[in-house]
Formats: C-alpha cells, structure tokens, sequence
C-alpha cells in the first residue's frame, strides 16, 4: 500500500492551483472555492503570476516561490503551457499532478507528441499524472473537492463508499447530482481524461486499499491499460470492494463516437464486456443501475450456503409480479415460499397467494403480518434472498411499510438470509429509513432487478494461465516461419504449428512434387488431397482440391488431375507437393479463432461453423490463454451448439474435445509474435470420437 | 360518442359510495374523502344502513332512498354483497358502477359463477360495469377522485392530459407517485380490476372522444376483450390520439404469475406485442418510458417531411455520446451535422466537434451559442429531430441550458425540425421549464432513448383484411371435412383444401390402391411416393415414403416396397393409394402455421425451417389474416433468411413467393371451424422459381 500517494492523491497537506483565474466566476478558479465551501483543511495555494491574492488566499507567480513542500497540483494553464507548468511541478518535487488542459491525444499527430512529452516528464520526475484533459479530483469526506466540474458547486455534497473512476469529467457531475436525487453518495471521484500515464487501472490500484472506499464505479469510454485494470479488478475482487464499470460504445454510432471523441481505439464490445467480466469487473447497462449497483453489491452478497434464488413479497399483486417480470427477465431464478414457512404463516392466519408471489395483499400492510412474513421467511434455510416490494404504504406509511422489515432482521439471527427493498411508488422516506436501517434499498424497478442479478450471480474471475511457456518446439517452429518473412503461414506450415502444439488434425501425407500415391496407403479413405503451394491462396477455385476419394486408383487419378488444373490455373506455380488427408465428416462444425484486440490484448473467439452463425452473432469471446473451464463455459454459451448437446434428441458431438482444443489453441498466444490464427471449420466427431481441425491458417506480427 | 357515458364516468351529477365504512380511517372511506379533498363538485351520496352521517354528508340506508337519479355508483360491500348491491343500482337506474369486492373470476369455480351472475345482473340493466376488483375511478381535473388507492391521498394531485386504464389497482398509484416526481401527470386512472363487462377496449373506446384525454396508457396483465381493444386502438391512432402499453409476463415467470394473479389465460407475449403493434398500440419496455411516453408521443411527433434521424447535440462529450450509444442501440438512425449548417456555424466561430454528435463543448454552454446552433439546426431541411442533451448547466443555470432552446423554438418558422431535451444531470427545474416551453424532456437518458424510438419509427397498422369471404369450394371441402368427425386432417384432405385456397404443392398423382404406376408418366423426376392412410400418422417411421425415385422402373419398386412395409408395420392398414409428388429441392426452407392464440385470436406464425430456428427463437407472429405487405414485412424480420436475401453472395430465394403463400394460408382463419394449420417444410426455389409446401397439417376445432 503506497499511503504516500494515497494521501497526496486525496488528502494532500498542500494543494497548488496553477492557472487560476483572478475572476472567481471563471472555470479555473472552481476548483478554489468548492475546496473553501466544503471545508477543506489543507493549505490551498493559488499560482497566478498577474495576482497577490485570490479568494482571500496569497497567490504566487510561480509554484516555485510557494514556501512549503507541494503534495498536488492541478494545472489549470492553456494547452501550451501545460508542459513548463509540468516542469516547475517535477522541479518543486510534487506528487501527484492533474491536467486540465485539452488538445492532446484526442488532437491528432501534434497532440499525441505533446501528450508523449509531458508523460516523459511526469515518468522523469516519479510524478503521478493524472489527464490531460481532466476536471480533477474529489474527496467528499474532507473537502478536497478540487475539480473544474460545476456540479460540485452543490449546497453540500453527500459522503458515501463508492470510488467514480470516469474517463469523462462531464460525467462525474452527472453521477453527483443523480445519486444525489436517489441516495447514492461517494468517496472519491476522479476524472481521468486522456489517462494519458494513470488510466483506471492504477488510480483504481491507488485506491484499493483506501478505507473510506468501499466499491468501485469506472465510467469507461474505452480501455488503455488493460494489464493494469486487469490486476486492480482481481485485487480488487480479492479485498471484497466490489467494481461495476459502465461502458460506452455499446452500439456502432457509440463505438465510431468513443473513438472520434476520445482518440481511443476501436475494440470489440464483445471483448471488452468479457475482458471486464474476466477480471471480477462487473458490467452494467442502466444508468440508474451504475449509480445503485456498487454500494448494493458491498453491502448486499448473496449467501453461499443458500439458493441462488430469490423470493420477492409483495402487499400489492401487479406491482410484485412487474418485480419477478423484471428479475426474471435478466435470468434471476424466483423461488415461491416454502411449504414449511406457508404452513408456520398460515398458523399465524396469515395468506401467501398461490404462484410464486409472495402476496400479502393489500389486507397485510400492517406491522404485524409484515414482521412475521419477513422474519419466517428469512429464518427459513430454503430462502436465498428475500425481496421486499411494497405498495402504497411505502409512500404514506413508512412505519407499516418498513419498519416491520428492519424489526425483522434486526431480531434475526446471523445468517438470516439477506433481504432488499423495492418500493413500488416514489418513496424517498421509505429508501432513506431502509438504507439507513442497513436494507439496500431500490428506487426503480428495472435497475433494482439489474443490480439484484449481479448479486445473485457469482463472480466469474477466469483462472490464470500466465506463467506457462509454450513448447520448445513450437516456438522453434514460430521461430523458422518468422526467419522466412512470410506473414500469413501457408497451410502446411501453420498446420505443423498447430500439430506440435496438440491441436488434433486429421491423418495425412505430403507427397513431394511428382511422387506417387503408396505413400498414402496408411491412411482410411475416404480422403481429401490439396496442392499445396505458396502461388493458390484460393485452392478450391483453382481446382486444386479433390473431396471424398474412395480408393487407390481413384487417387492417384485425383491428383494427377489437380496438379493439372493448378498449372493451368497458375502455370508455372511453386510446386510444394500435394497433401492427402483423411475426410472426416462429423455431427457438426465450429470455427475457433485466436486474435489481439486493440484494447484488451489477446482473445479467443469460439462459434457454430457457417453463415448462420455471422447472422445471428451466435460467437463468444474470451481473454485467452483461457483453461478449460472457460473453453467448456464459452462452448456452453453457444445456442447452436444445442443439437450437439442433444436438443431434440439430436447426436450430440465431442464438445469435450472441442473444449480441449480451444484452450490449447488460446496458448498460441503465449508467442508474442502471434498476430492471429484461426481454424476453421473444426469437424465435430460425435461423444468420444474426437475433433480435428480442417483449415487452419495463422498469421504473424508484422 | 355517448356523452352520456363519458359524463356518468368521469364527471357524474351523483355518486354514491355502496358500503362506504363510518370510520373515516378504512379503506372503503378513501374516495369519499378523496372527493372532498380535491373539492368535487358533484352530489355525494354514502350508503350504509348503521350511520345517519358521514363525513358531513347525510348517509342512506339503501341507494333507492335516495332522492334523486345516481349517475355512478361505487360498490364498497363484501364479496357477497355485491349481487343485491348492483341489482339495486339496476332498479335505481344507475349507468356506471364499480366494484370493488374480490372473490369473482380470480377465485375460482364459485367466483367465475360470482362474475357471470352480476355481468349478467349488469347487462340486462344497460350498466356500464367496472371491475370488480377495481380500485375506482379518478378524474383528476374535477376532484372525481372516486378511488380506494391511498396514493390519491396526496397533498395535490396534478393534472395532465393521459388517461391511465389499469389492470392493476395499485399501479395506478405508482404512476401517480412516480408521475408527481418526474413531471408526467394524467386526465383520468381507471383501475379495470376483471374486466367482467368491461376491459381495456371498452374503456378506451368510451373516453375516445373525451376532449381532456390527449393520449392512453394501459397496464396490461392479459388480454380479455381482443376485439374492443383492436377497434380502439384503431381509432386513436385514426385520432391522433397515441396509445401506450406496459404489458406483465413478458418473462416465462411473470406470464405464469399473471395467469395465477388475474385468472387470465396464457398467450404467447410475442402474439401479444404483436397484435398491439398491428393495431396501432406501442408497446413499451421501461416503466419510465411508461411514465413519459404517452404525453411524449402527443406532443412531438416527426414530421414526415424530414428525414428519419436524429441530431444529437451537446456540452457534454461523455453525456452526448451517452445519448446517441442509448438511441442506436434502440435502432435510431444518428445524423451529425450536415455540410450546410456546420458552415454556417463556423462563420460564427462555433465549433462542432468531429464525428456525429454536434459537440460545442464546455465552452459552447452560453446563450448566444446554444442559441444559434439550435436555431440553425431546426431550419436544417437535412434535420430530422434534434435532441439537446445539456450538462451541467442544465443543473444550475437553466437560463442558458433552456432559454437559448425555448428561443430557438418560438423564433423558428412553421415546420422547423422537432426538438426534444435530454439533460444529463438531475435538474427539475430545467426540466419543469422546457415542459413549460412545449419542449418534450426526458428525465432518463435511458426512458428518453427509449421514447425517442418510438417517437420516430411509424405506427405500422396492420392492413385489415376484414370482410373477405373464403372461396366456397374450400367452405365446402372443410364442411366435408366436418362431417367425417375427423379433428386432424390427412394430409390428402389438408393438401386439397390448401391446393383449392390457393396454397402451391409440387405437381402430385394419387394412385389407387392396387393401381399400377403409369398415371405417375406426366409428372417430373425425381419423384417421392408416399402410403395414403389415416392409420400411419408416421410414415417414415413406419417406411411408407421412398424419396429421390429417378426413373419409372425404380418408381414401379418403390410403390411395390412402401405397400408392403406399410402392410408389415400396421397389418390390416386402411389403404388409400399412394401419393406420388414431384420432389422440389430449393434454397432454403421455411416453417408457416397458422393457430388461434387465447388472448388475442388467429394469428400466423413464420420461421426458418429445422430446428435452428427454434434454437434461436427467429420466428415471427402477426395477427392473422395477414396481407402481402405485412406478410413480407415478417419474412423480412426473419435473420434466418438472409443467405436467402442474398447474403454473402448466396443464391437468394423466392421470398416474394413464400408471402404470397403465407397470406394465402392465413386467410383460412376465416373459418372458425379451423383450429389450426401448418405447413413444414415450405420448399423456397430460387428467385422466381416459386414455393411449394411440402408436408402440411390442418386441425379443426372440437
């Protein structure tokens, strides 16, 4: 834990504010009065070269001339002045520096090279850089509000546990005034702008062992340190805080934007969503949910030693089954209440509803009849959680409403089952007294049940497969094929590859340029035979390819036949020989493919073989190296794949092997001179007999 | 119009409170205090024999004492008083009356006969019956608050012009309390209750013409009344009068739970969202959206003049690209700025960002910039509809996040671009003030996504088909058909009643048992040849089909083989020839049924064949009778299909055929007597070479 950047990143004894404006009704001299409005405690000096004093505060002309050692500085200067600033900052040994000043990645070639420069210097001088391009840094809970953003000019600003880590400054204001309305506060917020030395992951790291933080929030645009992210999202999940990201670029207009707006690059939101997943980073659609999801999730965990189910109760019928609509549309399973606890309350006189409802009716709003509903069915060992969805009383009545509810669990022993909250009117009464009562409360519906299904849902953390180095022989082989300056392998060279890595091909012969067939006598017809050759990338259209061959004689009249048609084709073409392989035909085809997204690194994608699958995005991806729990995972994920699986009675296939396949596949990617490699398709044998791959192809870095 | 009604409804001369209790704290004592609370001028009655008074108002024993004629009635009594309550309103010749009381249709064997005795009680008397299980009818701008929902005990109730008809009671509150907190107010809350007379449709239909009703939101739990609601939804749309639903059990659990909760039947959600949709009724998926669309849709809609796009611009770089991600995902079509106004604007030195989103950035948030880049773009012919999402100065200075639009607005001539306010922060004031300028606000970035969408996809009534009689010989082979007693049809009787309605089958001679193969001469090879018998429903199975014959010879073999397994699998089989077809290979297949869905009547169904589509869920459901437009409309909607539209360069089928047959099958539902139809597989032929159905199936009803 470095406490000393922790406390100059959000507790400094000193804070510089280079470029503020004498005009205290200007953006740069924000940061100065939010700090004096909330309080904060630190010594706030004002660098002004055209000012004694600002808002009751002797400025300096230079940060130099500033008496007493500088913990953090936020540079409100012009773009061009940014590096000198940056200068006089390494210069006065200052710790953490925030950049306000846009026009650097973002801005094209001259930007980018500023921006490489003031990085340098920040790297040089061991100072922690914050931006370019950021509206600063907040502690709510000591008045470090020191950030260009109008919103924290609030009349006061809540504290609570959840860290904001944004890529967009604009944003931090957004989530300070909407949680503000929905009784969602926070601990730091941080824009981080073009994160141009520090992204997410390393403030995120900064953070994690902060004890007013709590959970995490990241409002992503795109990803630039995604080893680093990687590492605080695992850490992270390992110190219990959980962190829920908030991505845009979800449709095709949002990704061209992030990348036009941010200067960032494309990815895949496939990858990413399961890059984030990977590492215990969960992803969140809703608005209203990013603001509600990482308080919940550290206060609320579902049980282990429960069902992974959840039970809602409810005074009014329509608005309880609008709750079990909602969970059970993002995948929650609902449980009904159990025979025991139906016959404990029906003792009590008090009537459930039939159906998987929990229904009170409106006749059991009142104290009573909610106590013991609430405490029956927390104490009952079937229950996984309970969830609370009240109707009017919530709004009128809050001591029927809720009251009865934190009585109950007040009362019940450790290890009652956990219980949330979800009034069906506006009731901010009622969410406060819950909240504050320790309940996690929800003020809408949707983003209550969007929150409750990451609750409900364990933490996937993909196991690590770091460490392990690939074969001697195979990287002797990368080796090879990189000394030829080939960049796409030839088919004989990435089949070698692949082969000596484990991937199962079909059995097969080379035959030298001119050979006979005998060689080919080992193998099982029916067979496949193929010219191989540098000169017939498109081997089918050349006729250089002969299917199902049932016999000696019909193969070697076979590939007399395209040894032909390649030198009418491609007269002259560089003869390499011809393969012949075994025809395998199978229950099913898969294409599996390993590939470097630009934002998080290397990823296997794993899908049903054929058009059908582009059409309906039937493919999953997945940070690789990957083991085999998660190839057997993602081959799950997979809808096609149900005939194989036995939808229907149909023959199901070896996707066992298939699984096996694509984890050793991923390790391909070990090799960091490994561009991408796919085969494609993948013949599918049925249970037991095995997959091969057919054609696979691999591709180098240039 | 039947003012009448409407005036008995909602703003009746006289309404007496059946079974009102004398303590003012119960339930039942609500509407009455409801109604003197927000000062309803109409007379007010409460009957109970036990008290001469009640809350200042004289109390009658029984409602006949009662001095002069009762437009309304609200029965408050018990279950089992409601049958003597309501025949006293027949005899005292009340026109609207709404009960309360649980116990009938959603209680069982006893309270389905409870409900068909007082609808019964209800028709004879020309009452307008609501419920029961309602909770009353309000009218907020008269104080007719004639409710039991304790949400309408709020301090004001605030008047809009949305008429809510509810099949949920406690709902109605929700959307009053949810409504008051995001500025989304209403005419008129209906709480249906059972709709035993009266459903959604009738309800709809009779505030049609209520000049304070500008638009309709209906929460629906199920469908009962699928003729009315069809006609209304009709009307409104004829009367520009937008209607919205929230339908329950879009999930399998929540659909369970609506059958357990309401005693509704179970119907297909696609069925459902499709039958709205074909009768002008928008379906909508958040309840925010629910809240804000209807009022929404009323006042902006997009003119048709302009493109179907939308501008998104903004101060805020990560809000704005919040915005355009949220309505892309929801299948808007974005445009940035075009040529023209960008050089406008550069004149004035307003900078527009890069990319789609029109961003001025921090520093574009003052009056005259805002102002001229909105007045700019709304005279844009190339503009769509403009959304500004606004930053933080939504928050805290209205006056140059709003005033600039408003001014915009009201200086733009007719026909300007339609604009609408998305402000990122949580800022009412804002908001308040853009409602107040006639400007649509949304609250949520997610709600006015959403609502955005429906703003500008077309309402796509379904052409009506109506009226068209099936040709008599198909009458006439279905009354033959009848009279054999049979429910499934064979598939030579389904064939020659789908053959005579118009339905293509491959060219097809029927031998006569015993009959040698000669007739078969004209046909083309390759042939299949089937055993006609109402005793192999499993032909395959049982080897009475022989596929790809190719000559007579081999035809000869194949009749002489099928008979004879025929005769080993079912010894004694009731021989009825054999059906000898031309075998058709096409590009592709489809599967096309048509079946009466329990909520909302015959509709067609149309899928990719096998069992991929099933896999996938990629079939498609309209309400039936379908025309072409609509039938190429959902073969269009079928992702399956595309290698058949061409994709990738593949053989495109005859798709336009395909709607010709889907149409031609859907008008059988013209018969009630046909319970259902299938015919799986279609055989699609390339393009122009036509569909033929292969194997089809009709069922009748019992």
């Amino acid at each position: 834990m470095n406490t000393d950047l922790l406390k100059a990143l959000v507790d400094p004894t000193s804070v510089a504010l280079v470029g503020i404006s004498g005009d205290e009704t200007k953006l740069s001299a924000r940061p100065m009065r939010f700090m004096i409005a909330n309080g904060f405690k630190g010594k706030i000096y004002p660098v002004n070269p055209g000012r004694a004093e600002i808002l009751g505060h002797k400025a300096y002309p230079t940060i130099a001339l500033i008496p007493e050692p500088v913990e953090h500085a936020y540079l409100l200067v012009p773009t061009d002045a940014v590096e000198a600033a940056l200068r006089d900052c390494a210069e006065a040994g200052v710790k953490v520096v925030s950049v306000l000043a846009d026009g650097f990645a973002e801005a094209g070639e001259a930007g980018l090279e500023r921006q490489a420069r003031i990085t340098a210097i920040a790297k040089e001088a061991g100072i922690f850089l914050i931006g370019p391009n950021s509206m600063g840094v907040v502690n709510t809970h000591n008045g470090f509000v020191c950030t260009t953003n109008a919103a924290f000019g609030a009349s006061s600003i809540q504290k609570g546990g959840t860290a904001v880590l944004s890529q967009s400054g604009s944003i931090i204001g957004t989530l300070l005034s909407r949680g503000a309305q929905r009784g969602a506060a926070f601990s730091r917020l941080i824009s981080l702008g073009n994160e141009a030395a520090s992204g997410a992951g390393a403030l995120g790291l900064a953070l994690l062992d902060d004890p007013a933080v709590t959970s995490f929030a990241l409002f992503l645009e795109t990803i630039r340190d995604a080893d680093e992210l990687a590492e605080f999202g695992r850490r992270a999940a390992q110190a219990g805080k959980p962190v829920v990201a908030y991505t845009l670029g979800r449709s095709d207009e949002g990704k061209a934007l992030a990348v036009s707006h941010t200067g960032a690059l494309v990815g895949s939101q496939a990858a990413v969503t399961s890059f984030l997943t990977a590492n215990g980073i969960r992803r969140v659609d809703l608005l209203d949910s990013f603001l509600d999801a990482p308080a919940a999730l550290a206060r609320t965990k579902a049980d282990p030693n429960r069902p992974r189910k959840v039970t809602v109760v409810s005074t009014t019928g329509g608005g309880g089954a609008m709750v079990i609509d909602q969970l059970s549309l993002r995948g929650v399973e609902i449980a009904g209440c159990s025979a025991e606890s139906r016959k404990v309350l029906s003792a009590q006189k008090i009537a459930l509803g039939s159906g998987k409802l929990v229904d009170v009716t409106l006749a059991g709003a009142r104290y009573d009849t909610m106590k013991a509903v609430v405490s029956t069915l927390i104490r009952d060992p079937e229950m996984g959680l309970l969830v609370v969805a009240t109707g009017s009383s919530a709004q009128f009545n809050p001591e029927l409403a809720v009251k009865p509810v934190i009585d109950a669990i007040a009362e019940a022993p450790e290890g009652s089952a956990p219980v949330v909250a979800i009034p069906l009117p506006h009731a901010p009464d009622s969410l406060r007294m819950m909240r504050e009562g320790g309940v996690t409360a929800f003020a809408s519906v949707e983003a209550g049940a969007e929150v409750l299904s990451m609750i409900m849902e364990p933490l996937r953390i993909a196991e690590g497969l770091e460490g392990q180095d690939l074969p001697a022989e195979v990287t002797a082989l990368i080796d090879a094929a990189v000394s030829t300056g080939q960049q796409v392998l030839d088919e004989s060279t990435s089949g070698a590859i692949l082969r000596t890595l484990g991937v199962p091909f079909p059995q097969q012969v080379q035959l030298a340029p001119g050979e006979g067939v005998e060689k080919a006598e080992r193998l099982r017809y029916p067979l496949v035979a193929k010219v191989v050759s540098p000169d017939l990338p498109h081997k089918s259209e050349a006729g250089a390819v002969a299917l199902n061959i049932k016999s000696q004689e019909e193969l070697a009249a076979a590939v007399e036949k395209i040894r032909a048609s390649a030198q009418s084709y491609h007269p002259g073409y560089r003869d390499e020989g011809v393969l012949v392989q075994e025809m395998r035909r199978g229950v099913g085809e898969a294409l599996v493919g390993i590939t470097r997204d630009p934002l998080v690194g290397p990823v296997l994608t794993l899908g049903m073989g054929g058009v059908l699958a582009e059409v309906y995005g039937d493919v999953t991806v997945h940070p690789a190296p990957v083991g085999l729990p998660t190839a057997r995972e993602m081959i799950g994920s997979i809808r096609g794949f149900a005939p194989l699986r036995g939808y229907r009675g149909a023959q199901k296939g070896d996707l066992e092997d298939l699984a096996r396949l694509a984890s050793t596949l991923s390790c391909l990617m070990r090799d960091p001179r490994v561009a991408e490699a796919e085969i494609n398709p993948v013949i599918i044998g049925g249970e037991g007999e095995g997959v091969v791959a057919v054609d696979a192809l691999i591709r180098l870095q240039q």
